[in-house]
């Protein structure tokens, strides 16, 4: 079994849809199950997940956030109170028809998401303006029914968290959207590496019930968008819808305004596609479960696993370390660490010990760095944060030598065609644009970045008075 | 609102079964949800599960447990492959029969455990003795459809972990059994505050589908028994049902021996039962997500909210604290702080200030302490560790009280009748012994204690020869 892990994979530029999947089974992130288009996340996958998990929830907590639980099913009546909403998750939810060995009386859905289930409860739970805001979050699964799956980047089922929040004001709902989103980009950038463009969505693509979307767009290495993350303003439509009603201090009822935000799963896609290569996975120092993988060389020789351990047990303060102590052959373990995104390989034999040196090798870029050992805590401290900033840089690299500008429509068919990346170009506003763009060229509307350029002054498609910059690009 | 929540409680001696629910609703720890049977937890609810979960996680991990995530959905066919296990866990599961707009092939349960689901994974993912032993564990939430409910103790989803694993020998398998009935004894009197009996299932009371179950029992103020964790052995019963094989290092296949392991949300409602009194929750410090809240005195004098921040940024290094600046009296802050079952309150006014004193109110025992300023940190670490341990002892004693002894069927009806508590008899071995009782008493076996003791030598129900000693008891 193990000899299959390193075996060579597809070669990214090549085939990168294969590449993805060579990669997602040989680093052992998911696993077999017989239940169509859902996934099992083996440790290695799962250990990502509790590391995003674990940084953005003090993320979260920093800014206020609390955490609840609510239920995994939804009463079809409480589903359908809210119009637009049950319109577009209707068609893609489970539905759970008998409890026990009796029909139930009405059906219950295994939750798409939870807004109704957050309004439900906030409805009773909110009287006064003391109460408010209320700023819950709840990390969860919930079930889609996908027709076509991938690992991590869509299936039946997936983890994620969802937040979920009630204002007095307008204003502060407003605020609180645009404060997520910033986590969120904050929190993509310095910990998973991964530059994003932060921005509105248009009509269009945004959530069902929503009065305005922001979201988080990367680019992947094959030029295809991944939205990495969304955050919602709803106004007051679902509290309207719920009858989610506050007093005032001037005693007069009023409706909340509400928001939800999340990510998922999905991010671990976003890591495969972004830092990937042709050895496999690469893992930023900051949510890789192993930081440092020690290899002792002819480790039957006196003293070097000894050695190995003391130099595993020194780390052990400073990073997540193991010693690769198996039979297999060093070259096997170096292929297995890369395979598996280790950000630093740790050398260690016979003539290394006699010199009070090892070797440290970087995932990222292989440079391989002689250290003394007497310095080794330090050394391997401060490269892990160089690998970590040097990920960063050159995935912005990267994606900035695949952002293009396109005046007009033939700049832009040609872009989408010979040049997988980001498109920039100006929109007229219209919806019938968006679908004739998408129709011919397959791309679509990514986002409205925050930061507007004017690239001309009228739409790429239709010619007409351009009212916003677009990112378009083909997506996931 | 606020009002409500520092209102008294039906008293906990006059009708228990109220004062649990004035409690859980008082110190804010559950809400409302129209889904029936189902729970919201709410954040001082789920702040106690992420505490539970962060310190078990870390307990799990020393011993080498990995996590891992499942599908939420179980195909039938999945499921039905063992046969204890299907006819104990088929009547109460709920079905999912729809997928987005269309009807199911094969109808899905939504996991009431997973037991099927990590077989079916470790029939393809295992295949070499070099792949043992899998020992895996998950967080999530379960579904079984219970008639009646209560929060925490009863409720058709409930948060929980499950932990399975298999291993090449049956010895191994027994080893991981006991060990982890072990991790969860140590966690409930460590970290809960709350002594166990440990010891084995009769046959009649063992998990579907097991060889043997063993269990931690717990005693709640009431007198009445909870089971609070379990932990089974499966032997090779659920390998040879999903062909569980691998090739030892003999090259012959064997079946795999597994076992799994689980507490729940229930450790909430065994907190809530074991320490609360008529003043609300009384959280040990290691669960308590505020352990200690600091009420400025004529807070609206000069320097007295500056001091409180002064402490609490002190305090803040040692322990989880809260100022409450709220303008509310100082009364009703106290009696809040005891319905949340926070472990001290820190008192501080005008004269605590100059005298550079301030006042420690135990929650466990409501003794008042004066302090040094000076030494605050020390002192509330300090107090934080004894009320943990007095914490334990009190509980302790409590059990001991009402741990009784029955010889023969007189004594044993006459406790039941009048000394709610555990009870210590001899047994037969016979089921049908175990069924008389429960008919006749409404008492059943809880465990077979691993200390076993000789209080005679016939069965307290038959009069024939007794084989064990048996914990009895009324259990929720």
């Amino acid at each position: 079994m193990a000899d299959k892990k390193v075996e060579a994979i597809t070669s990214r530029d090549e085939d990168f849809a294969q590449w993805y999947t060579d990669v997602v089974v040989k680093a052992d992130l998911t696993g077999y199950t017989s239940v169509k288009g859902f996934m099992v996340l083996k440790p290695a996958g799962y250990a990502i997940w509790e590391l995003i998990q674990s940084q953005l929830d003090k993320r979260f907590k920093e800014t206020g956030v609390e955490n609840v639980y609510m239920p995994l099913l939804i009463p079809e009546g409480l589903l359908q109170k809210e119009k637009d909403h049950v319109e577009g998750f209707a068609p893609e939810v489970a539905w759970v028809t008998h409890g026990g060995l009796s029909e139930l009386q009405e059906r219950l859905c295994v939750r798409p998401t939870s807004e109704t289930l957050f309004c439900d409860f906030y409805q009773k739970d909110i009287t006064s303006y003391r109460d408010l805001p209320k700023v819950y979050n709840q990390w969860c699964s919930v079930v889609r029914w996908e027709k076509e799956t991938r690992p991590f980047l869509r299936s039946r089922e997936f983890l994620w968290q969802e937040g979920h929040t009630a204002h007095a004001t307008a204003e502060e709902a407003e605020e609180r959207t645009i404060q997520m989103l910033n986590v969120y980009a904050d929190f993509c950038e310095n910990v998973l590496a991964m530059p994003v463009v932060k921005g509105q969505k248009t009509e269009k693509e945004k959530f069902a019930g929503a009065v305005s979307t922001y979201t988080i767009e990367a680019l992947m290495h094959d030029g295809k968008a991944l939205q990495s993350g969304t955050s919602h303003n709803f106004g007051d439509g679902f509290a309207k819808a719920y009858g989610v009603q506050y007093a005032d201090k001037d005693n007069q009822l009023k409706y909340v305004h509400q928001t939800s935000w999340g990510v998922t799963t999905r991010l671990i896609g976003a890591i495969i596609m972004v830092h990937g290569d042709d050895n496999g996975l690469k893992l930023p120092p900051l949510v890789a479960p192993t930081q440092v993988m020690i290899v002792p060389i002819m480790q039957k020789k006196e003293g070097v696993i000894e050695k190995a351990d003391e130099l595993c047990e020194r780390l052990s303060k400073v990073a997540r370390v193991k010693v690769d102590k198996t039979d297999k052959s060093p070259g096997f373990k170096f292929a297995e660490c890369e395979m598996r995104g280790i950000p630093i390989r740790v050398e260690v034999g016979p003539r290394d010990i006699e010199n009070n040196e090892c070797v440290l090798v970087r995932r990222d870029n292989g440079e391989k760095i002689t250290v003394n050992m007497d310095n080794l805590e330090q050394e391997v401290s401060t490269l892990l944060e160089t690998i970590q900033k040097d990920m960063l840089e050159t995935a912005r690299a990267h994606r900035d030598a695949h952002t293009y500008t396109a005046k007009n429509w033939d700049e832009f068919k040609d872009i989408v065609e010979n040049k997988p990346g980001f498109i920039k170009a100006m929109w007229c506003g219209e919806t019938e644009c968006e679908d004739n763009i998408k129709a011919e060229t397959g791309a679509t509307t990514r986002c409205m970045p925050f930061e507007q350029e004017e690239i001309s002054d009228v739409c790429v498609c239709c010619g007409k008075p351009a009212k916003k910059m677009v990112y378009f690009g083909r997506a996931y």
